[in-house]
């Protein structure tokens, strides 16, 4: 009989040329593909939520695929992380009506990006944080922040090379500036850790890094948070800041309508 | 004027086939004699105080080298850390006496050895901890290392394919076995790092590891903590246990004689 599998995957980006299936190069889909169609005895393909960039990481993509195949829904997980390289991890596989499909049911997304504001650069996060030396002025930054939460037109945030979107609009429920707050400027040599995390009803190409760059130069002085304003009215990607590395970009979590009618992760 | 300089150094040992110069291969002296070749325009060998194996890493290696160039060593830290891959931190540089050897001149070493104990491996810890998946019994570990702290024949924990050495006995002047206690084993599917810590005067050829691995099986409770005398008295490699992974070892510290005559980092 004919199941649907949703899987939620955890992935190092550093060694992919990004999520989606490549002739020739290491993909996160391509591995994953390859891993699956072992398991079932037939070439399956698989579709993910989001089309993480090289470099980009995921504690918590998604992706589904339908099919007939032997293997019990149970033993899938285990039975995948043993054939997929260390840096994939397959955290659950379960279930769905034969309907669902990841990437159109899902209702938006929960980004995460991590910078080390510090003077030295650290060999052991080189590609997990984004470095930053100049320190950063966090309450500046969220007060930038505070423009972007709502519904607006984020055109200025999206990257040309993306897909034909028939908007610009969408939809930022949170977006939340964390760090580590006990030491003072002068012994964070080793480094203070900043989380941005946003959550919304779906992200333009390149929006949260480019959002992220933006913020940086806000942080460093170059700009004041009330500008933010100004670039989200100008609807023109030249007014925003750079786009921030790849490597500091986490997709953290995809949301699914609940049965009771909410939209939360499962 | 000819100068003696002291490097330390920090690094992720993933990307090289070790620190000891290599043709043809990336190795960490490689990489740092290149760039100091570039900045004092002659070509410089430099003394590391290990030579780590492929995938070890490192907090605080040491390095020295001697020659006449016009870059001032209060600028080589900034200078050097330009040329190098971001894999390779420079932490600092300062002059030496001309006599000082990084390597014949230190009087011990403190390694750091990381394990995670979870059920599920980890993308983003892959290069840096051993994985484990049997819980491990702390308080029989920690029962087991007490024989081997002070003065022994190490020679059951030493490799083939190291050096000559004159003598196999070492004195370890601690091992500490620390973990994060906030959670309970049922808690840990993220996974409960435990911290090995060995300082001594010396260690023999994979003698970090090889005493790790056979830790890591009494902690699985394949041994008991008192087998651990039996193993030194044997002084025969095949009674220890594994030799645990490159990718755990850290190489944090290293010691020399201070000007009061103690022996500490600097």
């Amino acid at each position: 009989m004919e199941r649907n599998i949703l899987l939620t995957i955890r992935y190092d980006g550093t060694p992919f040329s990004g999520w989606q299936r490549q002739p020739n190069r290491p993909t996160v889909q391509g591995e994953i593909e390859r891993a699956l169609s072992v398991l079932c005895a037939a070439s399956v393909h698989i579709h993910g939520t989001s089309r993480t960039d090289a470099g980009v990481h995921a504690l918590g993509q998604r992706a589904s695929f339908a099919g007939t195949f032997r293997i019990p829904t149970e033993n899938l997980r285990r039975a995948l992380n043993n054939l997929l390289p260390d840096s994939i991890c397959v955290t659950s596989a379960e279930e769905k009506p034969l309907s669902f499909h990841a990437r159109y049911d899902s209702r938006g997304k929960q980004y995460l990006y991590q910078i080390v504001n510090s003077r030295e650069k650290d060999p052991f996060r080189r590609n997990f944080y984004y470095f930053v030396e100049t320190e950063l002025n966090l309450p500046a930054m969220r007060k930038a922040a505070e423009y972007l939460v709502g519904t607006h037109d984020f055109r200025c945030f999206q990257a040309a090379g993306g897909e034909e979107r028939e908007t610009t609009v969408r939809t930022i429920y949170d977006l939340e500036i964390l760090a580590e707050e006990r030491r003072s400027w002068e012994e964070h040599r080793a480094g203070r850790e900043i989380y941005i995390r946003v959550s919304g009803d779906g992200f333009l190409y390149h929006m949260v890094r480019n959002i992220v760059g933006t913020l940086v130069e806000i942080g460093r002085g170059k700009r004041k948070p009330e500008e933010m304003a100004e670039i989200l009215r100008s609807k023109d990607r030249r007014t925003a800041g750079p786009t921030a590395p790849a490597c500091g970009l986490y997709l953290a979590e995809v949301y699914y309508e609940t049965a009771e009618g909410g939209t939360y992760g499962y």
